[in-house]
């Protein structure tokens, strides 16, 4: 075997998550959702685990935490792993299915903010029925993360797949953690 | 610990492809690049491992193939692990980087398919310098794949990223491994 040839790849989440997420959770309304997962991008820059993004994917009907993921680029190496990425991998192995969309409940992904380019389609393909969005592409945008090409019509594709898009949800709290990332000197990555 | 929470994920390659490239590979040239990875989706299909896509990542210079991916999404039950995010999940590992764009070499994806619309934002944040691409979107489509929102925008705002686009490179053998995909009884999944 060619010494250099990597052959297995392993995805964790930081350890702080992990024990967040060792008690179930049940969270209610878009509102509560979403201040759990700007508190999960606040602790991601305040832990030095990652970039200031968040999301998890909730059962729609019970409010039950599925899964959460940070941004996770930096401290694993590896570009794909933004946090909706990693929310929909680990939700997807917890399902034990490729696909969200299972006959015995319906799945919603919150996130911190407006996907990227890469995750929109990756919400696409996860059988997700409903997307909530907290900070808007141009706060991202601001502080100097790239967010590809997403457009009107993006959108208007997931709509017609049978995905809800929900904006804006707490905007100026998720806002808030972008910027103060930007303050405390967090490095802005991109391709 | 919540007994049904998942802590790590763990991505593997299919045995024969880690077999494939325990030797080290260098190919020279788009064509010859191309048909390597067309044998690999051949051979993703015939193994019954994956869908018929498969990519790799070559240094632009030397020829020297870095890694290489084939749609894993229900061998490993995850709809992000497309061929072209396993591939440069698996260079940027090597490399050792969350981005291929590094000092010492410029990288390149070599597709056997036009990207999905998650798979173009990917290469976006991979650092690849170059992508080149077999199969059209609309072969894809043909036998029932989605490829979600990609629009000549899309392409454009890659190639302003500096990421050059070389479409429909043996695009007829490329395409080919989809139709047979489907005459074998493959499933066709999507989100």
């Amino acid at each position: 075997m060619n010494p250099d040839v990597v052959t297995t790849l392993t995805i964790s989440l930081p350890d702080w998550l992990n024990e967040r997420l060792a008690a179930p959770i049940w969270i209610q309304g878009d509102e509560a959702r979403m201040r759990f997962v700007i508190d999960l991008a606040h602790e991601n820059v305040a832990r030095r685990t990652g970039g200031p993004f968040a999301a998890a994917v909730f059962r729609s009907d019970d409010g039950r935490c599925v899964s959460a993921g940070v941004n996770s680029v930096m401290r694993l190496n590896s570009a794909v792993l933004h946090a909706e990425v990693v929310a929909l991998m680990f939700a997807q192995a917890r399902v034990g299915s490729y696909t969200l969309r299972v006959a015995d409940a319906s799945y919603e992904l919150v996130t911190s903010c407006e996907p990227c380019a890469m995750c929109l389609g990756a919400i696409l393909w996860s059988g997700v029925r409903r997307l909530v969005c907290g900070a808007a592409r141009s706060d991202a945008e601001r502080i100097g993360f790239d967010e590809g090409p997403v457009f009107p019509e993006s959108y208007a594709y997931l709509e017609r797949r049978g995905i809800t898009v929900v904006h804006h949800v707490l905007r100026a709290e998720a806002a808030e953690v972008l910027d103060w990332y930007l303050r405390s000197g967090g490095v802005v990555y991109n391709g």
